[in-house]
C-alpha cells in the first residue's frame, strides 16, 4: 500500500438498492491538518476512472490526477484546508468493488457484486468523514461523476456541507450521454475475452476496454481542440490495411493503450451504469421540482465548460439556477476553455482561478 | 434487379491511387426526362449508406431515401428535371464494389478491392453522365458524403455543372469526425468473425456492424433531439445484467438491427475511409489556398445544420466563403434543424423549402 494511503472499513454499509455489503474497505488520502473546531474539512468526490490520489504528499510522491489544483499555495490550499480524497466505492483503486474477494467465497465478487449507485459512493465517502470527527464539511468538490456524487450526497445529507463547488456535471445523465456510456460499456460486454466478467489477466479484455476508452475520449475533448491539435499534413501510411493512419488515431490508440490496465472492466460498468442511474430529480421528494428541499447551504459555484458536450452548459445552468431559487446563493461560471468535458483537469490557469477566488470568499465568511 | 435499375459498365477506370479496375460497373437510376438540349440534368451523389433509389418511380415502387425531395411536384421536380442517382462505386448496392467478384478468380474482391478515394466515386458517376450524352449538368446536389463527392466532382471536371446544392458537407474531413468514423471501422475489424473480410453470412461480423452502426447515431443525431425524444421516466429494468434499460439504449439497437445485414462490412469500411481521405485542399494545385481555381460555376447553395457535429455548420461557412470569394454566387443556409448531421434527411418542410427555391432560381436563369 502506499506510504499516505489510509484504510476505512465500512461496516454493514447498507447500500440504495437494498443490499447490505460486509467487511467493504474504502480506500482514502488526506492533505493538511484538521483545525480544532473541525470545520476546515473539504471533500473531493472523484470522476469515474479518478482514485484517491488526487495530488502527491511530499516530493517523492507521485503525482495525483489534479495535482495542478491541490496543495500547499495552491487553489486548494493544503495549508488551510484539511482535504480528503476517497477512492469511490465499487472502483477498482484500494476501495471495495466488483474485483474484491467476496468475504464468503474469497472469490471476486464479479457480478454478485450489488448494484452500485452514486448515492452508495457518496454515503460511504461521508462514512469516511465522520469517522474522522467531522461533522460538516467545510465544502464538497466534485467534477464529473464527482459532481454528481456530490448532490447525492446533499440529497442523502442535507447538511453535509455548507459550500460545494460542482464542477462538469448535471442533475441527471441526458439520453445522449447515456448512449456514448452504453456504447463503453457493450464495447466492454461484447469482447471475447469478457467473458461474463471471468477475464483473467493474460486473456483480459482488451478490445473492449481499448474501444469503450475511445469513445469516452471523443465525448471527453471538442472538436475544436482536436482540429488545432492535429493538421491534416500529418496523415501516415498505415502498416496493415486499415491500420493507424490519421494522427487522431495515433492519439486515441496511445490513450487507450495507456488505460486498458489502469481499470478493471467490471468495475468500470458498474460506475458508469451508476452515472445513468443517477437522478437528483428521482430521489422520493416531497416536492418534486425540487429534490435539494430540506438542503442546508450556505452557498455553491458551478462549472461548466461551454465545449462540454458530455455535461453540456445547459446542465450547469439548470443546478445553478434550481440551487439560486431553492437552496442558496450559487454562482455559476460556464469557462471559454476548449477542452471540453476534460477541461477541469487541462485547463490549469481557469479553473484554479475560480476555485481559487470562491474558496478565499468562502473561507472569509 | 429491380425494374428501374439500370447498369452502366465501366471500361478501365483508373482509379486515383493508380489501380485500373475492369469490368465494374455501377447501378444507377433516373427520373424524369432529359430535354433536347440535354440541359436539364441533375446528378445525385449519395451519402455513405445510401444507394441509387433515391425515391419511388411509380405509385407500386418502394419508398426511397429521399423520397420527401424528389418527385413530380416535389422540391426536385421530375416533371422538369432528369434526375440521375448513382449508387457509389465501391459500395454494396448494385455498383462495383469490395464484394462483387474480381474478374479472374471470380472470387468477392474483399481487401484486394483497390484504394477508394471520393474522386473516384465522383469520376466514376460523372462518366454514367457522360454516357447519357449530358455534357454539363445543370445541377449537382450532394449531401454528407455525396457533398465531398460533388466537390471531387468539380476539382476533377471543372465545367461538369453550372449549380450545386452541398448539403452537410465539408472540404475534408476534420480529426473529431475521423475519429469516429475510426471507431466505426475497428469495431468491424474487431468483430471476431469479420476474418479479414472473410467472414459468410452465417458467420457475420454482426456486433462490430452493430456497433459501428450505434457509434453512427450518435453522430447523426444531436443531444437535444434525443432529450425532447427519451424521457428519463422511460426507463424499463433489463432481462440481464446490463442489458437494454434506458430508453435511448432500445433505440439504438432497433436501427443497429436493422442496419446489420443492409450493409456490407468491407464496403463500409472502404467508403468510410474515403471520406477521411477527401481533402480539397490536399488536390495537386497551383494555388493552394484556392483548390477551385479552375471550376467554371454560376452558383451554388451550400446546406448546414446548427446541430451538425459531424460535419459542423463552420465546414460549409468555409465552402461558402470559399465560394463567394473565388468560385461563384453561394447562398450560405445554416438551418436551426434540431436533427444533427440527419437533418437533411428528416427536416421535410426546412430542406425542402431551401432546395425548392435554389432550383427556382436556377432554372429562371
Amino acid at each position: 500500500m502506499a506510504r499516505h494511503l489510509n484504510l476505512y472499513k465500512l461496516n454493514n454499509f447498507t447500500m440504495r438498492h437494498g443490499a447490505v455489503l460486509d467487511g467493504a474497505t474504502l480506500a482514502y488520502e488526506t492533505w493538511g491538518e484538521l483545525n480544532e473546531k473541525k470545520d476546515n474539512a473539504i471533500l473531493i468526490l472523484t470522476g469515474l476512472s479518478a482514485d484517491s490520489h488526487a495530488a502527491s504528499h511530499d516530493e517523492s510522491d507521485l503525482d495525483g490526477w489534479w495535482e495542478y489544483m491541490l496543495g500547499v499555495g495552491k487553489a486548494i490550499d493544503t495549508s488551510k484546508w484539511f482535504v480528503i480524497c476517497v477512492s469511490s466505492l465499487g472502483s477498482c483503486k484500494g476501495s471495495t468493488g466488483p474485483c474484491s474477494p467476496e468475504p464468503i467465497t474469497k472469490q471476486p465478487y464479479k457480478f454478485t457484486f450489488p448494484d452500485l449507485t452514486l448515492e452508495d459512493i457518496a454515503n460511504s465517502s461521508f462514512e469516511v468523514v465522520q469517522a474522522l470527527g467531522i461533522k460538516q464539511l467545510a465544502c464538497v468538490v466534485g467534477p464529473s461523476m464527482g459532481g454528481m456524487s456530490a448532490l447525492a450526497l446533499i440529497l442523502q445529507h442535507p447538511k453535509a456541507t455548507k459550500h460545494m463547488i460542482n464542477i462538469a456535471a448535471g442533475c441527471y445523465s441526458e439520453p445522449f450521454s447515456t448512449a456514448i456510456r452504453s456504447l463503453q460499456r457493450e464495447a466492454i460486454l461484447n469482447d471475447v475475452n469478457f467473458q461474463n466478467g471471468n477475464y483473467s489477466s493474460e486473456q483480459w479484455p482488451t478490445q473492449g476496454m481499448k474501444q469503450a476508452r475511445k469513445i469516452g475520449m471523443l465525448s471527453y475533448r471538442s472538436a475544436q481542440e482536436w482540429k488545432e491539435r492535429f493538421p491534416r499534413s500529418l496523415r501516415q501510411r498505415p502498416n496493415k490495411p486499415f491500420g493507424i493512419e490519421f494522427p487522431v488515431e495515433s492519439y486515441l490508440e496511445y490513450h487507450a493503450e495507456k488505460f486498458v490496465h489502469q481499470f478493471d472492466p467490471v468495475s468500470y460498468i458498474y460506475l458508469s451504469r451508476a452515472m445513468d442511474w443517477f437522478d437528483a430529480f428521482d430521489f422520493h421528494h416531497i416536492d418534486l421540482h425540487n429534490p435539494f428541499e430540506k438542503v442546508q447551504m450556505d452557498s455553491a459555484l458551478v462549472i461548466g465548460a461551454k465545449t462540454d458536450f458530455l455535461f453540456p452548459p445547459e446542465q450547469q445552468k439548470e443546478i445553478a439556477t434550481l440551487f439560486n431559487q431553492k437552496v442558496c446563493p450559487t454562482e455559476l461560471k460556464i469557462t471559454n476553455s476548449i477542452q471540453g468535458h476534460d477541461a477541469f483537469l487541462v485547463d490549469k490557469s481557469n479553473y484554479s482561478a475560480l476555485v481559487k477566488k470562491y474558496l478565499a470568499k468562502i473561507a472569509s465568511i
